[in-house]
């Protein structure tokens, strides 16, 4: 099958599956939950990425007749699971925060229900997606805060996994970055494009002036010319004389930015270029672009930082069994007591509770006895956070694509505005708001 | 085009392209040069990886007519570079050290020789690839000199996006770890699979007790069963009396690992399972393997830090113009000398000096004088760190697929022989061998 992604998948939850259809508790009706127990790195919300993503794979995870063979081949698992898989097609519920949505600690970030055959198996392609765009979307969140108004470019593809690196264009894009440098993501999902010329360029040509001449003539006087090659100030005078007092842009990729920057900011002025922007590109992450605050920088380019999360490149979410039909037919809620990774049982119904437009505190309700995808309790004063993504194997296609994108994004940029103050500083601390966990009774 | 890559690509290079289709420097012979300004971390040596995968994905930078609308309906590029791109296939040729071979600071990892239109495009996704892939080999090689004998297997695919998740897999080995979680691993790349259970199968069952005989029944004796998801003392009880004295293994995920596997290995054996073997796989890196040496543990199984690269999920390999022709059709070598940023011109081979089977320094020849795709110089007694991996667009096959990925961790153990003890530490340091850059003359 091609584009199947049914073998990115843990084999243990294969042979976990063998071994439940042999005992029969494959169909043991089961509610499965992906959260966070912490924020990584003393972060002070998180952003829920990848949901969108998440979608477009489950619908491509089955099992063909290569992925079958493989199975069959390497003995991972007996005839009857083989069976089982070769007609598998998630029929369950996943109800979700809606993608871009903020999270703390203990939110029900997903919740799979479904039988646990069904459910077990998509533990680590849900992990991957959630873990990954999460943790880029998070940072990229504290960046954009940081950048205020100026705009923000993602183009960090280079310093990720190929197929990463898209995904993490979109997960920047949904958390307020503006633009990408990665093409692919700018055909899969509509994100805006951008980019400027590498040193390359300059030095493919006899002189920095033939360079920025060909440049400009190519594309126009509009265009970002890159003026450290060799001597920044000598490549400042050479953009002028060649693109004129219209041109767009200069892009400044090393030395002390807050400096650099202040430094060509006056002899843009000096030579007559005062509409021309500075864009800066130097090993940025959301601190240096704090500190760039006061220069006079236009835009920011921020690579490696925001694909690896700065810091934190995974967001450290687990995928665990809370609920389960107990063989007299009533829901029993489950949790693992190991020392240090503890987890708390039962069905989860969430809400952001928000008092003259600032969000006060996250409530989640928790039962062991709701009925199958019954509708989360209601809660007086709250904003419901989960939204019904997969109902009874039907994926709402809302989430995916470019407009699945541009929603996700607008609710981020929305639900960011309700945080509290305190909640937009980059230093560590403890979660923005507090997490009640509140008994359904 | 299904499955192109093409896209995979910053912007700019395509309008560095369109610019240099107008002036006619599209077609100057250029070199670029693949290499890293320095080793993330302090680390001693990294590992390149990725070489085999970069070269499947060279093989579908094509451009199709998905591609191509894309790109003129986004107005990215100009009529006559859509017409390039229509027609591109790499046909230049790529030199590069070999799989799994070491690489320290400014090792020419890959040479890229072509015209720059053919070259300049390829920036992206040769980084993306070599940089994910040798920061997780270069901590995966730590891990597996800390596990000593002892076997260690990948199983961090939830912490890595979904696609990264097989790449790193894959790195992983060819770095020295013996088996993968990830099946799509497995299945494209031979790569040996494994996995025991996970807490949700103890808790599907209606005891601790039920789910291991379940497990036992299906899976055999031989089978590993994961012991805290209650409590370890009597999980381990529990295990002995439903499977027997011939389990083969047990799994500890959490607690303080030395202590407690001191604790289970004396259960145990006092149980009569003396042959019963201990795994743990909670939040091990290399430092937690090291601090376990003595610990009664037989293998260990490593999640986040291996995919994420223990701290530096990216190698920080850069990709730059190195030398070019000159219009009187000369070799001129070019380096950009940006502040902090500065690169070495000129075209480079590579040779490990050995004495005595110890690695005495990496010795880098600089020549801006070679002719297209010349050998590389000799060298006395230096072993040659370079082959040719496409021969003016000929791709060499014997890197790719499973023979490849086992060829690369051939290699890579036979080379980590020659590292001198210094190297072997985990602290950080400086590298372990020096760069001698040496000119051609």
């Amino acid at each position: 099958m091609t584009g199947s992604t049914g073998l990115m998948t843990d084999r243990y939850e294969l042979t976990m599956l063998e071994a439940a259809l042999r005992d029969g508790t494959a169909a043991r009706p089961s509610v499965f939950e992906l959260f966070s127990r912490r924020l990584s790195g003393g972060r002070r919300f998180g952003v829920v990425a990848g949901t969108g993503r998440l979608l477009s794979l489950l619908r491509d995870f089955r099992f063909g007749d290569d992925e079958l063979r493989f199975l069959r081949d390497e003995k991972v698992v007996d005839a009857q699971t083989l069976r089982y898989l070769a007609d598998y097609r998630f029929t369950g519920t996943i109800r979700g925060y809606r993608e871009g949505e903020l999270y703390f600690p203990g939110s029900p970030v997903l919740t799979v229900e479904g039988t646990f055959g069904d459910a077990v198996i998509l533990e680590t392609l849900a992990l991957s997606v959630l873990n990954h765009d999460s943790a880029v979307a998070t940072a990229a969140a504290r960046m954009s805060i940081a950048a205020g108004d100026r705009p923000l470019a993602e183009m960090g593809s280079r310093r990720a996994g190929e197929d990463s690196a898209v995904a993490a264009a979109r997960a920047a894009y949904l958390a307020g970055f503006d633009a990408t440098s990665n093409l692919e993501a700018g055909r899969r999902w509509g994100i805006p494009t951008m980019g400027t010329a590498a040193h390359s360029w300059t030095l493919l040509h006899d002189s920095e002036e033939d360079a920025f001449r060909a440049q400009v003539d190519a594309l126009g006087a509009e265009t970002t010319l890159l003026i450290d090659t060799y001597d920044i100030r000598r490549g400042v005078e050479t953009a002028i004389r060649v693109a004129g007092t219209e041109l767009g842009g200069v892009r400044i990729d090393s030395g002390d930015l807050p400096i650099v920057a202040g430094e060509v900011r006056a002899q843009l002025d000096e030579l007559g270029a005062t509409g021309t922007k500075i864009t800066v590109t130097s090993d940025l992450d959301e601190y240096a672009i704090a500190a760039l605050a006061a220069s006079p920088v236009d835009s920011y380019g921020v690579g490696t930082s925001v694909v690896t999360g700065s810091g934190y490149p995974t967001a450290g979410m687990v995928y665990k069994l809370v609920a389960r039909r107990s063989p007299d037919d009533g829901w029993v809620a489950v949790a693992k007591v190991s020392e240090n990774k503890a987890s708390r049982g039962g069905r989860k119904a969430a809400f952001r509770t928000v008092h003259d437009g600032t969000a006060q505190d996250e409530t989640v309700v928790v039962s062991d006895g709701f009925e199958d995808v019954a509708e989360p309790v209601a809660h007086p004063d709250g904003r419901p956070l989960q939204v019904v993504l997969v109902d009874r194997g039907e994926i709402d296609t809302a989430h995916e694509g470019a407009a699945g994108t541009e929603a996700a994004r607008a609710h981020h940029l929305r639900v960011r505005e309700e945080l509290p103050v305190r909640a937009l500083a980059l230093s560590k601390s403890d979660p923005a708001i507090p997490t009640l966990f509140v008994d359904a009774g």
